[in-house]
């Protein structure tokens, strides 16, 4: 393999006895055994490790071997989907966003724990899930004392990198120096010793600007300049901006009525396209001096600062389209004292999302007439993505949105419908519910009520009907919760038949 | 109505110009108006108001009127049925176990409003739910200042008093003095003020012990001796006592194996006979200085203490049955320096649930073959009480763990399910299911070994069988998560058709 000869890939390893461990991706992969748990950096195709997952996919081409793969959350470069191919993956957590692995999944072959992502490290850092055997971490640079300094995202990296007994670095040089300074690693400590974490504002700085670690243990380290994937989210569409609309109308309620100031709380927006354009709604609101306490700053959170409208992002990850991450690398200097990025165990942290009370946007793939909410298994068993952190976050925080388009594949599915086929948020956890089609406040209501509220405003015809006449069958049977129990899943049984949910 | 006149009703007045509010409960109960919203004390049947919500009832046999009525949790002495009864909830929340309610919430006519404990208030001060008009709170005295000392719970009573214009107070002459001292009422400041919770072990105390109010706010004082309702829960069996040694099993293999000390970490404990009888199973183990972090205190947690086993508990209310009541209260100052109670946002705090690593056992209903578990609907519409506590812990947790007898009703209900028909909590919140057959540790498993865990070591012949049958077919269709959707709740229509959910 062709490896890169920069001229600063050595001053990038600042301790100068750790430049002996530079070799290659083959030789740093001959780390990684058969059965092994396997800890990467990488969260939403940022920061990830590219070279060595790649060399573990060409070695197991010929030599084949297994692994536990543990990530932030999911990766670019293909590197799942060469994994997969390549049959490396046995285990996969806590989170993937790959066509090929998701199929490999979806028929059995890889078991894939889907985990609410402040939680891996927590379960790691007490034995609850087997030992990370090695790390592989993708960083900008080596200090003098060999602490790694990661590049565009923390994830579970300083986590990974602290409880395994060996770690492998890729030195990026196609990442901006200018990344150091902006990372924040904060651990918490063994319980019962664990205090309380001294983060008040989404600004605040409680750890340090490295991962911190033993310098022996680094025994390969990389050099690379193979660039972050590019995020693929679409642009805003009609309905898109619908659904912003709606939550900006919102939102501008909420001040009047004195709930919310004109700044609003720390906002938190899920991954992909729909979250990403509701937040560039807030562009054109009258809201001011926003702050984000989010997981993955898409282009949205750049826009938002150079509409002047944004004080502060905190995120685990920065994942841009190609030409918004041109821009904003090159003038990354520009926008670094009003960022920071921490380990996503912090980002997603039930006593920060708590305490910073977070109003959390997140997307639905469908969502129920009582206000529960799929955000991950097409009709109820074939894995999208996964939970991610949208369960840190709408279980704890101060305001749970969810979005969702009314209507998918081109009318044949309804995203609202009488029961979801899959809860990873159940009612409990769901404040309001945005479709294109309208906004239902669900705060404070009772399930008959909230169905009534759904209907009305988040469903298009024909399904807002029969979904009224779901309702008023159901009610006749009673219950606190009236379903149809025979019937509750008729619409998910129709679309797998006859290719739509609407009755022939 | 009778008055009490004991000599220290009184003395339990200590701020001698409230005397004159002194009144009796009817008169008192003209103070709630139509279409108000109430804030009753009360936590699983402890500390609940009494008088007053009586004599509303007995008012609004002859001049109907409405209120949404909001408590800690669950209330005794009748008082949700003669409410009930009285056509006087139009709404009910955040938890109730009264059957008579229950049977009115299940025909549509209390709109109720199940939720989180955690969240009640924070969503009465930030004013996401409407205000509180009047709070009714039980009392053991008032102090010189006017502060109001409760009872046998906390609850949400002090946030009601302090966000409601006008309180009530009952004096319950019949709750010993000797509970003074014993609360600690702390109560979060407002948003972006808010400053992490200063508690770092199950005994620190972070508040006040009594709830301090301006006195004027007191418009009324009802004088009564009527006790606390007792608890019902009903006294372990050959099954929980299964269920019970099945964890202590388990807790001694993660102490064998490091990932626990002796002592564990502190325990919550659900409520109902399941979760008390496992609690009472630890007196026969070899753990010791166990602690709780818990809700309700039931007649486990001084079994348990007397048994020398447990070093300190804090909870939100002390629900006992009568005849441990008797000897407890009797008692009490050998017990006090061990017991905190708090309110309910504090008991059941994300922030202090996750970092104090709590061990949570609650009850389900029902779960199914991948660990997702129903804790409120029977059927998947008929609500029994409500989510309570539950999802604030289980969410939060170190470790979730979730319990159930296999069988209901004589066999004709298998307790494990293909697909449970209501989610109160997603298979990502459940680490351990546990019945009598045994106990399926599913940390670190996927959807498809989470099912053969479960159905291997939970559920006993013949429905053992019948869900390999589904796993099997339902493993033909695909997915990461398998179901044959149109038989995914047939046991549950086959029981509502055939009075079993075996087939014929
Ligand atoms: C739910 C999620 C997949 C939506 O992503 P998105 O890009 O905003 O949404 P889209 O509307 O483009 O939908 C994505 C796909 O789902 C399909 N889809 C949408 N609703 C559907 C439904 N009810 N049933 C089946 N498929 C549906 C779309 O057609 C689209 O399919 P395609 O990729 O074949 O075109 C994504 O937000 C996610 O994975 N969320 C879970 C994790 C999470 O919330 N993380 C946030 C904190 S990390
Ligand atoms: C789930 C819960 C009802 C169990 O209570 P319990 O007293 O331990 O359990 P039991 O086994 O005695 O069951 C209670 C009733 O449910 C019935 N039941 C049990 N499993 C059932 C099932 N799968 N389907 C239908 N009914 C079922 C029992 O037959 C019993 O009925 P009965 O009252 O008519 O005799 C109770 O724990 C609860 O309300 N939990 C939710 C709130 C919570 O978890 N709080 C904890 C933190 S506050």
């Amino acid at each position: 393999m062709s490896q890169p000869h920069h001229d600063d890939h050595l001053d990038r390893i600042r301790l100068p006895a750790l430049r002996e461990r530079i070799t290659t991706a083959a030789a740093a992969a001959e780390w990684i055994k058969d059965g092994m748990t396997v800890g990467m950096s990488g969260f939403t195709k940022s920061g990830d490790a590219k070279m060595v997952p790649l060399a573990m996919a060409e070695r197991a081409r010929h030599t084949p071997f297994q692994i536990t793969l543990i990530t932030g959350a999911s990766l670019g470069n293909d590197v799942d989907k060469l994994l997969t191919e390549a049959g490396v993956l046995a285990r996969r957590m806590p989170f993937q966003a790959d066509p090929v692995l998701r199929a490999a999944i979806n028929r059995g072959e890889v078991m894939y724990v889907d985990q609410h992502l402040s939680e891996t490290v927590e379960m790691l850092r007490t034995r609850q899930l087997a030992p990370i055997d090695i790390a592989i971490i993708e960083a900008i640079a080596i200090t003098e004392t060999g602490a790694i300094i990661p590049s565009t995202s923390v994830g579970n990296s300083a986590s990974f990198a602290i409880l395994a007994d060996k770690v492998i670095v890729e030195i990026n040089l196609s990442q901006s120096l200018a990344l150091e300074g902006l990372h924040d690693i904060f651990i918490p400590k063994h319980r019962p010793q664990r205090e309380p974490m001294p983060l008040m504002t989404p600004s605040d700085r409680v750890g340090t600007t490295t991962i911190n670690i033993a310098p022996e243990k680094i025994v390969a380290i990389v050099i690379t300049e193979k660039q972050d994937s590019s995020s693929t989210i679409l642009p805003p569409d009609a309905e898109t901006d619908a659904i912003a609309a709606h939550l900006v109308e919102f939102f501008e309620e909420e001040v009047r009525c004195g709930r919310l100031t004109n700044s609003l709380l720390p906002l938190q927006a899920g991954i992909g396209t729909i979250a990403n354009a509701v937040m560039t709604g807030f562009i054109n609101s009258p809201f001011a001096h926003l702050s984000m306490y989010s997981e993955v700053l898409q282009d949205s959170t750049f826009d938002l600062f150079d509409a002047g409208k944004l004080d502060f992002a905190s995120g685990s990850s920065i994942t841009l389209s190609s030409q918004k991450g041109a821009q904003v690398f090159r003038e990354l200097t520009r926008y670094k004292e009003r960022l920071v990025l921490r380990p996503q165990e912090v980002s997603n942290h039930p006593e920060i999302i708590r305490r910073l009370g977070i109003i959390a946007i997140n997307t639905a793939l469908e969502a129920d007439i009582y206000g529960n909410v799929n955000s991950t298994h097409v009709l109820g068993t074939h894995i999208m993505n996964g939970i991610g952190g949208s369960g840190d976050f709408a279980r704890n925080a101060y305001l749970a949105v969810f979005a969702t388009k009314s209507l998918a594949k081109d009318g044949k599915i309804s995203s609202i419908v009488p029961m979801v086929s899959h809860v990873d948020h159940n009612e409990h956890d769901v404040d309001i519910l945005v479709t294109e089609v309208g906004l239902a406040d669900l705060r404070g209501l009772a399930p008959r009520e909230r169905a009534q509220a759904i209907i009305r405003n988040c469903v298009a015809q024909p399904y807002r009907g029969l979904l009224q006449e779901y309702v008023t069958e159901a009610g006749e049977r009673g219950g606190h919760t009236p379903h149809v129990l025979e019937k509750a899943f008729s619409w998910h049984t129709r679309y797998r038949e006859t290719g739509s949910m609407l009755p022939i």
